[in-house]
């Protein structure tokens, strides 16, 4: 495993969709984002997803030069089309159109239709920091999810993000799929040949299964709770919740017809609504009160409960978005490290687009 | 186990209130959102609670002629101060708010402090509905539920409800505690005599217990998820996020300082924040798209889900809100039952209030 600058990793992939075509403020952000994941460890969503957008761009189903356009609006609300834009640049023209609106009228809501993967949906959350405003980020995913007492795959693992400014404390940001695991984990347990604990997947006919391998016969991922009786149909409400949030303010495909991010996977026939949809939001803490106060009562909370007594056996009780932060920290240091396999795909990749990832730094 | 017509439930409970010296008009919200929760068979928050707010009542801890005042608001945000009212009356004023800021600005958010129990966010939630908005409502509790790898009750059991109209199809009404059963399940279990699933409740020092009875000897409830392999972290985020939307722009209590909505316990010595604090949200859905083009949509979304296919052994793949809506036309034919200890409480207070329970319909 070999360990890598971020800088060096923002050069390559800013390079990457360059060559693709994309503007260079484009590709800059598209960059930024890929190599967060990378430093937060989130890598499910990081560089190994490179080779996807590329195929999604050569395939057609991306488009590196969008007119993205606001095609309604109120004074707190707007509806993005993305024209088949790399997600990262419609979320964060949707993001801060979401803050701008806030900035004015208190609060503003995003709705975007015709865009695509947009990666960790945290960062989004995250740009209303330096507002001084709570930042939101839903999207919705293709179909691995079944709902309660049903066979068949109808969600995707459709995430939610929300980050709360405080003052002397780093901010909490809370950014979590609606499922038990990202399904990235089914993959490495297959890899390894291991089976994965019951509550995250089902077989074919809706029985409780451990076999990572089960999704590519008929099976599907579970929801938040796992199953009935420890409140899957909660874990249902709540993505059902992101999906429809995320698909029908802006006229995106919902549930089963959100389109496949990746290129082998073809686009269905009977097509409903345009592209993947997101909701974005963002709320003006000093439309409700001073944000001091509110940033002050923030550290408390975080304060409070940092200091809540741990299990046995557990060394502290963290507060959403220390591990991310933790690990942006120690990659600001070490750098951050790629598998072979992924670097095998960024190479492949590179080497299309006659850009090379070892280039000296 | 006797049966009730709900007007006369809706008449008895709106007379109890009158007697502690509610208005007329709040008694009759009072009812109304009490009995509902009956109708829909959510009964852990409908009669059974009435003694306690009598007894809430009784020590001065409910107003019962409050002065709701708006302390701050922007275009789609408001601040309310509920000075200590019956929660439904504070809830449905917040409510109503939110939907006429929605009307003006596009959404409209509402934040509550110095608020009481509530009873059914659902209620709340649904009352957008009938303006073609899509309605939600959070809420913090007294704390019961231990955060990921934490022995300390710190949060409560903070539903999240959110409603979404359609058209020919009935709406979509999710409302779901945070937790993965609602603490009256415990209660059930332990005058039976039973153990419960093991995912529910930990003991004092946060190993897993199947003991319902656990939370008298410092145990505590869990997240949704149950452990951290099953994603309780995830649902520690949620309840988080409900907790800091519920008090944090409000300037309630959070957390740990959340009242207990309970007489028998005492309130903290070191009390922050303003009482029990709520979040209510309204999008008014022609800000983003036509209403009609979103409800049509909406009973799209609603068919597929309900086409999906069931599992082996399931009847159906039920809808958000079906369940509740069902048991809400069951009670119109067959009357709201009471289990005898819940009409003893009621005749109990019934009697020091002088109205009775059993006058004639």
């Amino acid at each position: 495993m070999r360990y890598y600058k971020a800088s060096h990793l923002h050069r390559f992939t800013s390079e990457l969709f360059r060559k693709m075509g994309c503007p260079d403020e484009d590709a800059e952000t598209i960059a930024k984002i890929f190599v967060a994941a990378e430093m937060r460890d989130i890598p499910s969503h990081g560089m190994v997803r490179i080779k996807d957008y590329y195929n999604l761009w050569k395939g057609g189903r991306i488009n590196v030069r969008p007119e993205i356009r606001v095609v309604h609006e109120s004074p707190s609300t707007a509806v993005i089309d993305a024209d088949m834009a790399v997600g990262m640049v419609a979320a964060s023209a949707a993001m801060l159109k979401a803050i701008g609106k806030a900035d004015k009228s208190g609060t503003g809501w995003v709705a975007v239709r015709n865009s695509n993967h947009f990666g960790i949906a945290g960062y989004y959350a995250m740009m209303a920091l330096g507002y001084d405003m709570v930042g939101l980020a839903f999207t919705n995913a293709n179909p691995l999810v079944a709902p309660t007492f049903s066979v068949t795959p109808m969600l995707g693992t459709n995430p939610v993000a929300v980050a709360v400014p405080a003052d002397r404390q780093p901010p909490l940001v809370a950014d979590f799929a609606t499922t038990p695991i990202a399904r990235g984990k089914l993959a490495v347990a297959e890899k390894r040949g291991e089976r994965v604990p019951f509550g995250y997947v089902q077989d074919s006919s809706g029985k409780p299964s451990d076999d990572p391998s089960v999704l590519k016969r008929g099976g599907a991922m579970l929801t938040l709770g796992g199953d009935r009786i420890h409140g899957s149909h909660k874990g249902y409400c709540l993505s059902a919740i992101v999906d429809i949030f995320s698909s029908l303010f802006s006229g995106a495909g919902f549930g089963p017809f959100v389109p496949p991010s990746v290129a082998y996977l073809p686009l269905r026939e009977d097509k409903r609504g345009e592209g993947t949809g997101h909701l974005f939001g963002a709320m003006r803490i000093d439309a409700f009160r001073p944000a001091g106060e509110f940033k002050n009562e923030m550290d408390l909370w975080i304060e409070t409960f940092r200091a809540a007594e741990p299990s046995e056996g557990c060394e502290k009780v963290l507060i959403p978005g220390d591990p991310e932060r933790e690990a942006e920290e120690r990659s600001l240091k070490e750098g951050v490290s790629l598998i072979p396999a992924v670097e095998d795909d960024l190479r492949a990749v590179a080497k299309e687009l006659g850009v090379s990832l070892d280039s000296p730094d």
